[in-house]
């Protein structure tokens, strides 16, 4: 047995207290190296009352298994060790000091882990509804201009090309235009990329944290389609640029002009006066010269930023808050930020863009989720590309599944692109069959899913700027298949609990192109089946009793045995059946 | 090579930002397994500018080896990866992803490791005292009886046996009285048990959070007593124990009288009403119905231990908190109290009471260190015991070391024994010898030692209440050679910047009961050399220079060469050298 591959770690996403205060903890090993792991567990006060369970195989990553098992500590505290039995007659215990081959029951209160107390304050609640949450991402001023009064000069033609610096017209009444095609797609939840005064298109430069910006439309505007989209139970969640302001904010524009005499010069990382943009005399963003860095763990910026996160839930009435460059923040202001926002509204969601491993912001104490961009990359190898097997696909996303804990999973922004990608559709080569695919697996596997505007019915765009292309709005230019696939993946998210649910057991399909997994829930089952390949494949799975009214949607063949079905797929076709518990 | 073996992870123990700016990069391995680790980090905006460094061969501790470099991020911003060469020709990239044979550098920006940004309020920085800080830990009721007026009810004999109930009179003017043996012993800071009101000999169980003992004294005889200790630059460190009250503690007291109508009823985690004590019927330290669990997540709660951690700074000048149950308590707490108290003291110290892998609380954002129980571990296995040999103390020790950051191991409190284990002299079965050893190891390690007081001249205990036996004043009854040398180890890590310094070098000495380390500090090192065993044993020590005047101090014989140093141990004998740099 490899025991140095063993792995454990109290308060990680291997150990973590869950809402209803049970304790799920994680063993790592090598992969097809062990047989069984017993945990060993009780009260560190009554040691001698500990009892012994089986872990149960959560999943492979290709490199490393990983075994989990739910608790509860009887008196809120948990002692407990690991007995991992290898492959070939071999155990190791697996202990806080790492791996032994004995152990020593006299120092054991020195060895074993320790879960000292589970307290509500430490754990990690998502609000409830983002587990049924299906988020439609919208840029604002490519999405409909409704308002051509408060256009910005020289709006270019609908139809035009974007440039990073071009202006459509895009508004708030536009969005609010079209929230009827919204709810017809079935989507619950909005998440608008900024929407604050900053004189540029995407808006990332904030000029003033408490003002629509004009272009946009007023205060009233945005109420008004807030309370529009709340009629329709379809949450709202903006975009918080706190990483950085806009060149043009009042606070840095007062530094410039007043420099070291200015009282807003410690809201910023000035390096030295008089300010210079040439070269760049300032932190920013990356190194954009008209995007600031803020300071902060400046208290009157924390104050500002506290502001602001409240005024908008208070004053508008929004359901959360997506993160911009968060995790170039620092997390204490973040923590604070969390406080804020809950105590403004108590299940408003919180989500950081985080295009990496996540783990430091998501035990608990900071944001709900992040935007999967992991989960993305899967898809992309997989799904768009093509470059990588099934397997490989199944053990890439068990390695972004056992990244996060069971709440942070529920809460992920699973996303195929974004307006900081290409579009899926493009990198999949215009292929509607590979984005069909991609999308059914985003509808059922774990976590928020969110749609970029127009990937619904067939928009394309290469890397920003031009994945910022205005929406179509003319019907006759939909795909109005992919449309329809869009509402009926949608429409079975919202009413199979199965397909949110958060375990994804994979189903062997004895043919290397076809996916298959079975997602569960108390009442239900649901099976799908996938040939994410470009010809003809046949698969049979066993172990499996279907009958007639099991199929629930898909556009392949099959054909039902007592205890298999055997699938007769053309390329990238699909299946889905409702297995009875 | 185990490539299963690799572990990073920033934003931990193994990849942290240090105060000077500078991000420290650890790298695990298994033992021996590993040729070279280079480190290749650079701006993610600018990856073409990257660099590459090997890193050094920290330590081993046993199972697995640790490589570190320490780096600075050109713009704050820090991405990197690591390439692992095996001793038998086989290479591993290490990224986000786990080790892999290949990297594809069109996709590396979502491989490679992360450190977004070094922000200011993320990094530790423990009170730059604490590196050269020497304690002495005061249990008041034993320490000095120096007010008869105060005196409890039936207080027993100065010489008595202790029980858990009984009093021996020791109070605050006594500890005044004592300022000058503690001078005179050379410690700087002291760290008492608990001295708030409170109705048994320990005073864990507190009555009223703002008040002194009257069996201790008043308020201002504790003014008094730390403007002494002051005088003589010496620290005073309290008690806090803040995870639970005393039963008798006022708020407590109101529930009990009034139930659910007692607006004190969410202070503590009441399981039912009326609340009972048999079967107890609220949260409790372990199942101890005279110490009710605090509910530290109530704001009500939190107001009041933010004031109490702040008044006893503000009123009395205290220099820092130590935490008694530090690990039951919720981090967000813990949190705000680091805010609080530092808000009052820019440099008081943070102290937790954890007995287990301290990670959790020692990243930064709540403890600076925390009493190092792995650490007394170590030191009674190999000193005390001697049932350990020397190549697993060095390894044991190693393994504490990594598991912090290179500012929580400064800020450690490194313990031989405390008021709730047996005294160390009594588990050396009395032998002076190994308490030397253990002694001089504490003084020469990094982290604050800490002298249990008593142990300086010999004083012995088995568990508590035994090792809470009163302070023996009749130098008569002291042993007069173990508090010399204590006083000249005292003088030599307050002397010599190498004894106090981070990283420890063991050196061979072709005798596997004789340790042999160096200490390096810019300007000097330090060479230890010691027998722990009780037989005569001969070492050699090469690749060394030493001339007549390097000797520090020791009592062995040596015989010095070219470039080396033989030793001719007996028992238990040491010695110290001055290594020219």
């Amino acid at each position: 047995m490899n025991q140095h591959a063993l792995l454990h770690e109290p308060k990680t996403q291997l150990g973590f207290a869950n809402p209803d205060g049970s304790i799920t903890l994680r063993m790592r090993t090598a992969s097809d190296d062990v047989k069984k792991i017993t945990l060993i567990y009780g009260d560190k006060y009554i040691w001698a009352d500990r009892v012994s369970i089986d872990m149960a195989f959560l999943c492979t990553d290709g490199t490393f298994d990983y075994y989990e098992a739910v608790v509860r500590a009887p008196f809120n505290r948990l002692a407990y060790y690991f007995e991992v039995f290898g492959k070939h007659h071999q155990k190791w215990f697996y202990t806080e000091w790492g791996p032994t081959e004995t152990i020593d029951e006299t120092e054991i209160d020195l060895m074993f882990f320790n879960f000292p107390y589970v307290n509500q304050e430490d754990i990690h609640i998502a609000p409830e509804w983002i587990e049924n949450a299906i988020f439609y991402q919208i840029f604002p001023e490519r999405f409909e201009n409704g308002d051509k009064k408060n256009d910005p000069k020289n709006v270019v033609p609908w139809d035009s090309q974007p440039t990073r610096e071009n202006f459509f017209g895009g508004d708030l009444l536009g969005i609010a235009s079209h929230v009827d095609h919204l709810a017809d797609l079935g989507i619950n939840a909005i998440y608008m990329t900024p929407i604050f005064e900053s004189p540029s298109n995407h808006k990332y430069n904030t000029t003033d944290y408490l003002k629509i910006d004009p272009e946009f439309g007023t205060l009233q505007d945005f109420k008004d389609l807030v309370k529009k989209c709340h009629d329709k139970g379809i949450k709202v969640v903006l975009d918080a640029v706190f990483n950085h302001s806009g060149f043009l904010f009042a606070e840095f524009q007062d530094v410039l002009k007043k420099g070291e005499k200015s009282i807003y010069k410690d809201w910023f990382h000035i390096h030295s006066y008089p300010v210079t943009t040439t070269p760049l005399g300032y932190e920013a963003f990356g190194f954009e010269a008209y995007m600031p860095k803020l300071n902060t763990g400046n208290a009157g910026v924390i104050e500002y930023l506290s502001k602001v996160a409240r005024f908008w839930i208070e004053e508008a009435d929004i359901d959360g808050w997506r993160l911009d460059v968060a995790n170039e923040v620092d997390h204490e202001f973040w923590r604070i930020f969390r406080k804020e926002v809950r105590k403004a509204k108590k299940d408003a969601y919180i989500v950081g863009e985080i295009w990496h491993n996540a783990k430091p912001w998501l035990l608990g104490d900071q944001f709900d989720g992040a935007m999967n961009y992991p989960f993305t990359r899967a898809c992309l190898n997989y799904f768009a590309y093509g470059n990588t097997d099934t397997e490989s696909f199944q053990k890439l996303i068990n390695a972004t599944y056992v990244r996060n804990t069971t709440e942070a999973n529920k809460a992920m922004l699973n996303i195929l692109d974004s307006h900081d990608t290409p579009r899926f559709l493009t990198r999949a080569g215009g292929n509607i069959g590979r984005l069909k695919l991609a999308a059914l697996f985003q509808m059922s596997f774990v976590g928020a899913p969110s749609v970029y505007y127009g990937t619904e019915i067939g928009m394309e765009g290469e890397q920003d700027p031009d994945c910022r292309r205005a929406m179509k709005w003319n019907k006759a230019e939909w795909n109005q298949d992919l449309y329809a696939f869009y509402k009926e993946m949608i429409n079975l998210r919202k009413t199979r609990n199965s397909m949110t649910s958060e375990k994804i057991e994979w189903v062997e399909t004895h043919n290397p192109h076809i996916l298959a997994y079975l997602k569960h829930s108390k009442l239900e089952s649901t099976l799908v089946v996938m040939n994410n390949c470009d010809k003809k494949a046949q698969g049979e799975i066993k172990h499996i009793v279907l009958n007639e009214s099991s199929f629930i949607t898909g556009n392949s063949k099959y054909k039902l045995n007592k205890n298999s079905v055997n699938v007769e797929m053309k390329a990238f076709e699909y299946l889905l059946f409702n297995v009875k518990k």
